[in-house]
C-alpha cells in the first residue's frame, strides 16, 4: 500500500510503498478514503512534538470501510464505513490523559496511507449525513473542541468568544456551541475569515490585530461568560478582561507562548476558572458524535489533496490561511 | 459605644464615642464580644482597597449576643450568642458576587465596636464549641477558606499544598482539607511556622525560600491534586509544575502581585484548572458552620487586643509574622 511517511524532520514526507499491516487480535483493518491534516503533523515534521521517530506513518485523522476484523472482534464490522477516534489508551481518569495515551500518526502509524490497522475500540459508526471529507475531517480536532466547549460549560444562554476562526479546533468549537444554542462572537486577524463566521452565525467577529477590539467587543456584548482560545500568548491578558464574572477561559493550545502576565486580582475578584484542555478521552468522542449527529455537524473543509500531494497539503497548513479542514483524499471516493 | 474608626488613611484608627445604631427592619443589634483582623483591614488604612470613605468604623468579623431585634425580625434571637456573615448582597448567582456585594467595615459600618446592628440574614448561632475569640476569628477567613477549599474539590483522597501558613485563610483551609480527610502539604518562609503546622497534622512543610523546594515536595510526595495559594508571583510557576494532572490551583488573593509567567503548555497537557475565588456566598457560609460544627474545628488564635489597642493589632498583622487571626476583645468576655 502507499503511505507518506516521515524520513527526516524539516523534509518533506516520502510516499513509499509499504506492506500491508496484518490485523492483530483485537483489531480492525480499514481501507482508507480520506484522511484530514492537524497542527500536530506539522508541528511533528518541524520536529516540534515530543517522542518523534523516523520510519513512522503520518496522520491523525481517518475515515474508511472496515475490510478485516482480527481475533475477537464482531465479523459484522467488515463493510462498514468508520471512522477512527485517534487518541489511544486515554486510561481511566475522565479528568487527564494517562502516561500511555498516544495519538495515531506518532508514535504508530498513522492515515496517510491506503490502509490502517487500529484497535476495535477506537472506530465508530460514520455518522450517515457526512461524507467522505467532512468524515475525515471530524475526529481529532472534533473531539479537542468538544472538550473544551464541555471544560468551558457552554450552555445554552452563553455568551462565548471563539479566538482565531477559521482553525479546524475553532470551527468545530464554534459549530457545537451554536448547536447547543449558545451565542459565539469570534476573532481573527483576517477580514475574510471573520466574513465566512458570520456567514455561519456568528454574533459578532473582530480583528485581534485592531488595537480596540476589547473596547469593541466590551461596548457591542459586554463581558463574555466563556472564551476558547488556542493562541494565549501576550493577547491572554485581554481575554482576562474580557471574561465576565464567573467566566471560564479554556485554552487548548498556544500558539503564541505563554500567557507573559496575568492579573490574578482579575481572576479571583470576577472568580474566574482558567482551564486547559487537550484532545480528549473515548466519552468525550462518543458524546461529541452524538451532538455531531444530533445537530447535523458538518465540519467545513478548506481544501482537498491526493495522497501523493501530502506535502502541498502540509504547505497549506503552514500558510495560516486556511478555513477550515484541509484533507486528504484516499483510494478515490467512490471505490 | 465606643469604636475604631477610619478618620484619615496611613493614619492610626481613632478609638472614638458614637451613638447606639438604631435598628431598623428586618436587622438585629449585637453587643459584640470580640472582632478579628484580617488583611483586607489592613489594606484600608493603607488606602489601598477600593472605594474607602472616611468616618467609617473598620472591622469584617465579629461575634457577640443579640440585644434587640428591628421590625419583622423574630424575637427568639434576643438573648442568643452569634456570629456575623460579613458579606452581604452576594446575589443571585453561587458562581460569583453581585456588583452590590460588600463586607462590614468598609463602606458600611463594622465591627471594631461595642456593638453592630446587622441584616438578621447575616446572623448565626455560634457553634457550641467556640469560645468568643474562636468565633471572632472564624468568619471572613472561614467563608474565603471553605469556597476555595471546596472550588479545589478537595476530597478525602486528595494531596493539598496550602502556600503561606500561617496565614487565616490558609490555616482554616489546611483544618479544613484535614477533616475532609485529605492530606496537606504547607509552604512558609519561616520554620517555626513550619513546625507548628506539622504539629496540626501536617504532612509535609517547605521553606518556600529554598531554591530546591519544588524539588523537595516533588521527591517527598510528588505532583499534588490542588494547591491553595494567596500569594501568585513569581513563584506561581512553580506551582504550574506541582500540579499534577487534572489538579486544580486556586487563589484566594494575589499577595505578591500577578503571576508573571504562565505556562500554557504545562496547563493544557496537564489539563489543569487555574481558579479564582475571593470570599464566598451565604451558601458557602452555612456549608462552612456545618463543617466547623461537625469536625470541631477551632480556629487558630496568634494574639488578643482591647479594642483601645486596635492599631496595635494591625501592626501585628503588618508584620506578617502571625500565626492565625489576630483578635480584639470588646465588652469583657465575661460581661
Amino acid at each position: 500500500m502507499k503511505a507518506a511517511v516521515l524520513q527526516q524532520t524539516h523534509h518533506p514526507l516520502v510516499i513509499e510503498q509499504r506492506e500491508l499491516p496484518d490485523v492483530s487480535e483485537g483489531q480492525v483493518l480499514i481501507r482508507l478514503h480520506a484522511a484530514a491534516l492537524n497542527r500536530r503533523d506539522y508541528w511533528i515534521t518541524q520536529g516540534l512534538y515530543p517522542g518523534i521517530r523516523t520510519g513512522v506513518i503520518q496522520g491523525s485523522d481517518g475515515a474508511g470501510v472496515v475490510e478485516a476484523v482480527g481475533e475477537g472482534v464482531d465479523s459484522d464490522w467488515i463493510g462498514r464505513q468508520v471512522i477512527i477516534n485517534p487518541g489511544l489508551e486515554w486510561g481511566e481518569n475522565e479528568q487527564f490523559q494517562s502516561e500511555q495515551f498516544h495519538i495515531l500518526g506518532m508514535p504508530s502509524d498513522g492515515t496517510f496511507a491506503e490502509s490502517i490497522c487500529v484497535p476495535a475500540s477506537a472506530v465508530f459508526e460514520k455518522p450517515a449525513h457526512l461524507n467522505w471529507h467532512h468524515a475525515a475531517a471530524l475526529p481529532l480536532a472534533g473531539v479537542t473542541a468538544f472538550r473544551a466547549v464541555s471544560r468551558a460549560e457552554v450552555k445554552g444562554d452563553s455568551l462565548v468568544l471563539i479566538n482565531g476562526i477559521g482553525g479546524g479546533v475553532a470551527l468545530l468549537a464554534m459549530q457545537f456551541c451554536m448547536a447547543l444554542g449558545a451565542r459565539v462572537l469570534v476573532t481573527s486577524s483576517s477580514e475574510t475569515k471573520l466574513q465566512r463566521a458570520l456567514e455561519m452565525g456568528a454574533a459578532g467577529a473582530y480583528l485581534y490585530c485592531q488595537d480596540d477590539w476589547v473596547k469593541q467587543v466590551l461596548g457591542d456584548h459586554g463581558m463574555v461568560d466563556a472564551i476558547i482560545d488556542g493562541a494565549g500568548g501576550t493577547g491572554y491578558r485581554n481575554l482576562l478582561q474580557l471574561a465576565g464574572p464567573g467566566g471560564r477561559i479554556v485554552n487548548y493550545g498556544a500558539t503564541a507562548g505563554p500567557a507573559d502576565r496575568v492579573d490574578l486580582f482579575k481572576v479571583f475578584w470576577k472568580q474566574l476558572k482558567l482551564i486547559g484542555s487537550t484532545m480528549g478521552s473515548p466519552a468525550d468522542f462518543e458524546q461529541m458524535l452524538l451532538l455531531v449527529r444530533e445537530a447535523k455537524i458538518e465540519p467545513i473543509v478548506d481544501s482537498v489533496f491526493s495522497l501523493e500531494d501530502v506535502n502541498l497539503a502540509l504547505a497549506r497548513l503552514a500558510e495560516s490561511t486556511q478555513f477550515g479542514k484541509v484533507v486528504i483524499e484516499i483510494n478515490g471516493i467512490n471505490s
